[in-house]
């Protein structure tokens, strides 16, 4: 099952006056519940990071022992959010639960990513807060799984922590993975950043877009967490953000970012049945990232609609609104054997 | 002298917990002012558009018509400024000399770079203006530089316009390649952004190296060109930027940012005289400049001291200021036979 061929990777080459100026190289697996790499581009083994595209795992320990949380509260626990008004009472309401307070927070603080509640809070004469964290919803989620795991809240941030391990025993169960295959590093907001080949973090999308709700607890829980994500798009990410923008125009796709241009896609109905995506732009350059993903699409046989095409505008324009260059995709999607099987 | 081979190019690995997070690749150049090119990584007749590093050429004209200029006028019309109450000062300083105002500036408007100088716009309730542009100084130069020489100042960012032919052909002429292998395309300022092979903007910078104040017409301004340049890194990016950063620990050397992550450099002294050095990060992330330019310089024979490590600092910490990775920098300087000559 795992990949041993290499193919040619994709890219986004950012033109400008007709000759290339920069250029994105992307690798990417799509792979079916049960772990068969259908398609590829470059390597689909590549050891990466998912970051924040690990949050629908990261939050399954809370969706298991809280099935009674509302569906908005579960969206802002895998969120990435930007510190609206609207993501920061969510945050608070699932703070609430746990009887837990801003402080308990162990994410750190940086400005909110929307550029609106960033000035508002220039404006003010605040300074960011853990809450503003894109990761203050995850780490607030964090703190109810420990409570109603019975696990402590102290270092709930280590890796040696029983909500961190068993967040990589997940990893690893839904990958398809040895446990031993799951690397740990450490993310931005202190948790642990897990690595793993790109076919399983595929397949744990896959997974996510095959759960049914009347599965068994594990499965009903990642239907829990493919259901609070795509009800409530505008939560997971924030204005003008891929997840947000893309998720409401194909109907079964949850979609999730992470940082350093990971991508992960699960897609409910294809030709090939549930399928999951995932890909990394090798440099981390995150503006290739909605180009990859829509070529991908387009490869798995999804129509670009003028509204798809809006969030990855193939004219790029300066700051005075000149056309100065153009955006050409190339994503070679290699099907395997395994596709006809 | 056209080089024909490609040589491995340099890397900037970005690691998280021990494993490659993303990773840069990066093509240099290093060249003598006669255009022989004595060392290189990966391809160094690469074609690209060195964007804000073509500021010291494209300010020639003016240096060429009003030597009398203070350097610090020079300097802003060489920047990509960062939009600080002293940038601004400079920018309108010069704009006075032609009877310009911000509205004869067609470079459009972005908030400064400068986070505390886009705060306090926030704060007033104020929008950018044309005059927060990063290359408003060069624009204001532009217009100082029409008046000088005759030229109309209509149209005075258009390919056609006898300022912007003059631009290009300077640089052809400096670079040392035909009129024909500087190609045209269009800036985010919108003037012509121009692209040429990477040996060939490395020659530009060793010509500003090695300019003499005592020499022609066009040597004497590439030397106040370098003058005002290296008198004033503080005008030339800002607060925390790397040329302002790098070029004061540095004597001797010039250094000029390009978007995109294009990096030219002009240093005067060294084992094999005054050279120029141009490099490319081919996707375009400039957070792998300043360990690409530390480098390069390390091996040119320069000893990096602490003040210069800490422009590219090794280890990466995360919002809560704890350690999550390290950068590791590849650049394996191939030594031409030219560089024996």
């Amino acid at each position: 099952m795992t990949p041993t061929t290499q193919y040619a990777p994709a890219e986004v080459i950012f033109q400008r006056g007709g000759l290339p100026e920069s250029r994105h190289e992307v690798h990417l697996a799509v792979v079916d519940p049960v772990g068969r790499v259908l398609a590829a581009c470059g390597d689909p083994a590549l050891v990466a990071f998912p970051r924040s595209a690990s949050k629908p795992v990261q939050a399954l320990p809370l969706a298991l022992a809280a099935p009674e949380l509302p569906l908005d509260e579960l969206a802002i626990a895998c969120a990435s959010h930007a510190g609206t008004p609207a993501h920061l009472a969510a945050v608070e309401s699932l703070l609430a639960r746990s009887g837990s307070a801003v402080a308990d927070l162990h994410c750190g603080a940086h400005p909110p990513f929307d550029p609106q509640a960033a000035a508002d809070l220039i404006r003010r004469g605040e300074a960011p807060t853990p809450l503003h964290h894109n990761c203050s919803g995850k780490h607030a989620g964090m703190l109810l799984a420990c409570e109603r795991h019975g696990w402590p809240r102290t270092g709930y941030t280590e890796p040696q922590h029983p909500l961190q391990r068993r967040i990589r025993e997940l990893h690893a169960e839904l990958a398809g993975v040895p446990l031993g295959a799951v690397h740990i590093g450490t993310d931005g907001c202190s948790v642990p950043a897990l690595a793993l080949p790109l076919y399983g973090a595929a397949r744990i999308f896959a997974r996510l877009a095959a759960a049914e709700p009347q599965g068994d607890g594990l499965d009903a829980a990642l239907s829990r967490v493919f259901g609070a994500m795509t009800a409530h798009p505008d939560l997971v990410a924030g204005p003008g953000r891929l997840d947000t923008d893309l998720m409401p125009l194909v109907p079964g796709l949850l979609t999730k970012m992470g940082a350093e241009a990971f991508y992960g896609m699960g897609l409910r109905h294809s030709a090939h049945g549930p399928l999951g995506i995932a890909f990394k732009v090798l440099d981390g350059g995150e503006r290739a990232r909605p180009y990859a993903a829509l070529a991908a699409l387009e490869a798995l046989g999804m129509p670009l609609t003028p509204e798809l095409l809006a969030l990855a505008p193939q004219q790029q324009r300066n700051w005075a609104g000149r056309a100065v260059g153009e955006v050409v995709v190339k994503l070679p999607l290699h099907w395997t054997a395994q596709a006809g099987a």
